[in-house]
């Protein structure tokens, strides 16, 4: 049987060396000139998206040469191994593209097909967020935690784009946010981010895949939140694509409730 | 007659004390805890606002007492006079109280009804952009240019939310979006502030208050933008709401067609 990664200190400063290369390579990019080509589902992808998942892939295989890698831009390798590095170079090539400060790096690492770890990485905001079991959530070095927010009708609520639903998820989360005036789109991967830092208390989403979601298991769950699909199971690399967290099981079992209502 | 105001290094001077307040103002609240109130039109306000809006006006009445006064929150003031301050304390209050600090203090100075002065401050993000015709446009004081895109297709387009629309006009908005796939939702302020840089080259957004749009007209002029009602007509206090942005001329003429059409 494969050894048991420890969330460690080692860890941590291995995965800091990948964002900040991200954080450099987005530097030579964001807000200058580059093309942008459009992918086969329609969404766009530019030459930083694949420039930083090189980069990425190279370190770890450096340095983790058993673990298998599975990015958005490049796919699986290894994909079966006991411990698997999941990314996304650029979460919210949208807002890249567009000139707006708020997309991430996203980078996980699953044991035995579980996040065991979740980084964050904004590098144009130059924020920072981490999660671990064993290491607890933090921003910039900072503890964080989840706020107690209990009700929907007090809740700030966020959700990154209605092109992200169907007919039928759109009505459930209608329904949802009917329930307050504290509501926004955008936001991508900070949601989760700025969630776990107390500052938003529920985000709903859909049609994200393990690269959108693995990274934000870890980093929610240890500041105190709950993260699911939107029927309260726990996210797998099987799951739909549908996401909900919450800073509180009170508050989540009142958003599962109605959208699936 | 009244004299004319210059926009000269005085009249900037005090602006940036203004744009210097509110920043102070929002370093006490954002992110922090504070109670959200609704409005009669179901939007949030917060304490933020209020206190922002109240110390700007101070400041003006002190400065020049026979200005008048528009703002967001607390409405007009010598709205007859041959100038007027018009003011949004917070453009954006749906990322305030979400913890998004992609949100904006609007001010702006009117000679005869027409906007002579603007200024988007960004306090969470530490930028201001402003712009005046005897001035040109600048962001933390680096003069800034609009882009070069001419052409629908190749053009990056943002919009803050599809619930600024009614049905007809949601419909004319995706006419234009379905022509690129460089687009998302979010911004308010800060795209049109993004476009003055050159980041970003279409904004289309309705339902805007004159307070939303008056201190963009000259930042995106001076950079060299368009900036009209979606029917091709200068933007005024009399104006419906509809608001289009544009880095070039050929673009604007472009989208306007398509929104018309």
């Amino acid at each position: 049987m494969a050894k048991q990664i420890l969330v460690d200190e080692e860890l941590l400063g291995f995965s800091q060396g990948l964002a900040d290369a991200a954080r450099n390579i987005v530097s030579q990019y964001f807000r200058r000139t580059y093309s942008i080509d459009s992918k086969s589902d329609q969404t766009p992808v530019t030459v930083a998206d694949r420039e930083i998942e090189a980069r990425m892939r190279e370190m770890i295989a450096a340095q983790f040469p058993d673990h298998g890698i599975f990015g958005e831009e490049f796919g699986k390798t290894q994909a079966d191994a006991h411990h698997v590095w999941v990314l996304d170079p650029i979460d919210g090539t949208r807002s890249f593209i567009t000139g707006m400060p708020v997309f991430g790096t996203l980078i996980s690492l699953l044991e035995n097909r579980q996040p065991v770890f979740g980084m964050i990485e904004m590098p144009a905001l130059g924020e920072r967020w981490w999660g671990g079991v064993e290491i607890g959530a933090r921003c910039n070095n900072e503890r964080v935690v989840v706020s107690g927010c209990e009700s929907i009708e007090d809740c700030r609520l966020a959700t990154t784009s209605p092109g992200m639903f169907d007919a039928e998820q759109q009505k459930a989360v209608e329904r949802v946010v009917d329930r307050t005036v504290n509501f926004r789109y955008g936001g991508d991967c900070y949601n989760y981010a700025t969630l776990a830092s107390g500052y938003l208390d529920l985000v709903i989403e859909a049609d994200l895949k393990p690269y959108d979601f693995c990274a934000l298991v870890p980093v929610v769950e240890s500041a105190g939140g709950v993260i699911t699909d939107w029927q309260g199971a726990r996210l797998t690399l099987e799951s739909t694509g549908e996401v909900i967290a919450a800073a509180t099981p009170e508050l989540h079992a009142q958003a599962v409730e109605i959208l699936t209502g």
